[in-house]
């Protein structure tokens, strides 16, 4: 084909894609035409010239991939999808509806969605994770993520640029719409577009600058940037919010809303004429198929763990000791950490898997964002740094349920067991905020023989795990064969005459079993329950155990008293009119010996006994 | 003084805050020596020749300021504040011990710490908010930053750099001490002290390189960054870990570890054998106390609300507009926005204060952080954006509360309720995230009216205060004259035949009131609370109605089942054996139609109707 009819093909396919963005929108009465319509052209440029992949089979391995970064562009992603002929054009008029998969924002209720967007800022994160796994994997399929302007100002941006420059992700392109207008302004860099060149190039990428809606220039510098240079490609390019729509391109105050009916038909009439009616350019196939891209195999279990009863060892570094261990049997499964791996114990794995360990540095939101990535081409990440800055990526974690990602996260360091280092180092609400990320799992295990089995646990699964370990050693208590599962608990003290349940995990397990003993001496039995599956737990189980000691439940952790395992297990309980006495922290701690803490903040064992005394009868 | 002599005097204070470094980690048991050592001459030249304060008075307005980002150098910091005279030499004896306030990473309960910090990459939006502050009272204080050369892989620090480039603020100086070595391993970008000097350039700074350990250049480079150019300036410091401490300088292995006694001991003396016994420089006052940087006056506050009962008015709009009115009252009252103003109405606020707004951008981290730093300096800051996005900035609203920072936070556009977007802008985890932010206060208002007060209580309340406002319009409940109170609530609908109390804020109130009416018809009485207050709440007025109808409480919210308002009822309530009926998000949503959802995800009037008929005896 001709070049200048390829490009009138390709300028068609434009045209077209904002027809759809804003007849889509303005069916659905809500929407963002005005931000589809600058990335058109660069959009059909990706679509239907510079990108490698099968339409219908959008999550083949050797596909080139797309993330839209800036998701409220979502209809301009499905019109082009329908452009390729993996969506009916009818499909469209069904956006934003409670009965149709075309949500707002991206969501992977539709097969060629890899990860939900729409919390701005994050898809480069996500294109890190997947270019890496290509490298992994050997393929040469390319990850092109297209960024608005405004989101830019997102500091995870810039945590995955730098990364990416730092390892030389030439797999992977950013795309940037630099259509000036933010939502309720102007952005801070307008038009100028060498600032954001400039910015790509210091943090160690090519970076080439276009006029986004001269398709010509479009095409060669996408063309440009899917070869390999040894360094990731920013495309800058300079367009109009709203182009094609004379009536609103680049004014303000047109952010987020479709068009009036009748604007919209003045619109769609003027584009429509534009329309050269050539010959449409189809998209183009990858040219292999990598035969190492196979689907993950089944996990390969682990041999028993090797812990003595009674040994001492940190939950944390059983974690990275057990991470090596399925590692080095299981290829699929990575690391990624930031760079705090001597404390997390994933220098363990590193040792062990070097080519599966990602060292992520202190960028903490594009660590996760980058889990994220790993997981959708069929990885097993595990991301780990302390507890508490794991907080840090809050958005992400809620984006990656929402992408219903198979992540893990391992969060050391938590709570004031951690002792000298003070509140700033202590995770005290990592438990809350993973409870409320839908469909997660927490495992929170007491020794090293549990941890260990929360790793395999956590791999084996599919979706969101959460493990939370401990800085102090504990003594081991499980034995080599003791069976854990997910939504599991243990009953580790029991007798008939039990007159309180004591519910702990991890550290205050420990507390808890001090307790028992010291109660014990006193003649007052007490059943005690480690709940290292704090989500989901076993509902049955725990009103079992309540029920056996007069309804009587205290609940002990080393978090602050909302939203954790107290909560969890009030949630469960408190329906059947079961009392529950919480203890936890209470207040902001401070630096301290890790045991001064547990006691001053009310969650050591003399606390639990005196609980137990308090509420049990002739206690 | 000779310049040789005043240098030799700089030298001799930089080596003596080594050897404090050494001595208090050493004491302790644990810290970070190595990472002391590496500032210690920037620390030095700060403090004794650079900085204006009197130490005596170290929240004295007219101070520059010094916020240590790196802050597990926490001991330079004290070291520095011994040398200056404020604290005893001995008290580094009592680093980290349960009872001193040299805690492991600085925290405000010592006078001359603003902020918190050892999550790294916060402090430099910190001191975006105090340079803001400074700006707003024609201040000339300059504002200084000291970050590691690890923590700038933190995005969060790129956002405050471009925030401080697009603002042109020269009254901050960061300061870059690149000792080359991460916790696990070396940085990424090494020595590669260009790099950095590019990329703050690239975000509209004035850099500087410099060697770090040459006392003269150190001077020079500090001085000329305090020196006002219509930029911010960063003075990127080549350093070397450890230095002084000939064992361990630039050795990969030693972050966050003190030394053994013995080698202590050799670095000690190595390091009083460097002193030239110069006469010492001293701190240097500011030169004026600007007369309009008195303390903030007590609120005045706003005549009562305007709005007709039964008028149909967003809260978020109701917020903005109550937020403008109290701005234009009082002039400490500071709006910062992420780009929403317009979906979260603090345009309002715009329009009416000008001159007390700061445009966010698309930066939640920076957001919250500016907020902090405004608040160090007397503002009373109200940030806002969609509650989901304030999931961005957790570690920040964490480290917030570590800091005791008076800060407000608006989220808007919370649930299902939001509609067509769709779930990745849906806050539906805001209120578990806020509730674990120690002695945070949670205002939900159901209507204009409330939302108007609780703008007012927010900005009365020294503390974190969150405001969840709500997306579409609803009907004004309350007269101009009703009082509303931190920890209260309103019971909104009662009557002595009432069966079930019904819990619920927002606009789940609403469909409260609706299943009230319906009930009614059908002759079922239901007593109805407005939760405005989510904590703290009124344990006794919840308690009190639930006895008054049989013990039987129906939670509602919009929000996930963890962590939110139906937890913080249980958790009040539970251990008097009180069951609660908890209605909330318990899947992830989809786009729809705002009611649609609502009655989708089981939080509207026909699902409360049904449980009041499933619990309420003869219903």
């Amino acid at each position: 084909m001709a070049e200048r009819t390829f490009l009138d093909g390709l300028r068609d396919r434009a045209t077209r894609l904002r027809i759809h963005s804003i007849r889509a929108t303005t069916a659905a009465g809500s929407g963002h035409p005005t931000s589809c319509c600058s990335a058109a052209d660069l959009v059909a440029a990706l679509f239907f010239d510079v990108m490698r992949f099968r339409p219908a089979e959008p999550q083949a391995v050797d596909n080139d991939r797309f993330i839209l970064s800036k998701g409220h562009a979502a209809p301009l992603l499905y019109a082009a999808w329908v452009e390729a002929g993996a969506l009916s054009p009818d499909s469209l008029l069904t956006l934003r509806r409670i009965d149709s998969d075309l949500e707002g924002h991206p969501t992977p209720r539709l097969p060629f969605v890899d990860v939900a967007t729409g919390s701005l800022g994050q898809g480069l994160s996500t294109g890190v994770g997947m270019a890496l796994a290509a490298r992994m994997d050997e393929s040469d399929r390319t990850v092109f993520v297209l960024l608005g302007d405004g989101e830019c100002a997102e500091g995870s941006v810039w945590e995955a640029a730098q990364i990416a420059g730092h390892y030389r992700l030439d797999g992977l392109v950013a795309i940037i719409d630099v259509n000036r207008l933010g939502q309720s302004q102007a952005t801070m860099l307008e038009h100028d577009v060498q600032a954001y060149r400039k910015r790509f190039e210091a943090f160690g990428w090519r970076a080439i600058v276009v006029e986004g809606h001269d398709m010509g220039q479009v095409v060669k510098s996408l063309r440009s940037a899917r070869r390999r240079s040894g360094r990731p490609v920013a495309v800058v390019a300079r367009t109009v919010k709203g182009k094609g729509i004379p009536e609103v391109e680049d004014r303000d105050g047109w952010h987020g809303k479709p068009l009036p009916a009748d604007t919209a038909k003045r619109a769609i009439d003027s584009l429509e004429r534009q329309l050269h009616g050539a010959t449409l350019p189809d998209v183009r196939p990858p040219t292999r198929r990598p035969a190492s891209l196979a689907a993950p195999s089944r996990l390969v279990p682990m041999p028993a763990p090797a812990y003595e009863i009674g040994a001492s060892v940190a939950t944390r570094q059983a974690y990275g000791e057990a991470l090596a261990k399925l590692g080095k049997l299981n290829p699929a499964i990575v690391a990624v950490d930031g760079d705090v791996k001597n404390s997390t114990y994933a220098e363990r794995f590193l040792e062990a898997c070097p080519s599966q360990y990602v060292e992520g540095f202190i960028a903490e939101q594009n660590m996760v964002g980058t889990g994220v990535g790993l997981g959708v081409c069929g990885k097993i990440p595990f991301v780990s740094t302390f507890a508490c800055f794991l907080t840090r990526a809050f958005d992400q974690l809620r984006m990656a349920a929402i992408s219903r990602a198979n992540l893990k996260a391992s969060g050391s360091h938590c709570g004031v067991s951690i002792g000298e280092d003070g509140p700033s180092q202590m995770g005290l609400e990592d438990l809350a905020m993973f409870r409320a990320v839908p469909g997660s799992v927490i495992l929170y295990p007491a020794d090293a023989v549990s941890a260990e089995r929360c790793v395999e646990l956590a791999a084996g699964h599919r979706g969101i795990v959460y493990i939370r370990t401990t800085r102090p050693k504990t003594p081991v208590l499980y034995g080599p064969d003791e069976p854990f599962d997910i939504g599991g608990l243990k009953v580790v003290r029991q007798d008939a005459a039990d007159r309180v349940t004591v519910v702990a995990a991890g550290v205050t397990l420990h507390e808890a079993l001090r307790a028992w003993a010291e109660l014990r001496q006193r003649g007052l039995a007490i059943r005690v329950i480690d709940l290292y599956s704090v989500k989901p737990l076993d509902r049955p189980g725990l009103l079992a155990a309540a029920r056996a000691t007069g309804g009587r439940l205290i609940t002990v952790e080393d978090h602050y008293a909302e939203g954790g395992l107290g909560a969890a297990v009030l949630d469960a309980v408190a329906g059947e009119g079961i009392r529950v006495h919480k203890l936890a922290v209470t207040e902001l701690p401070r630096s301290g010996a890790p045991e001064a803490l547990l006691d001053r903040y009310g969650i050591s064992a003399r606390h639990i006994v005196e609980t137990v005394l308090e509420i049990a009868p002739g206690g």
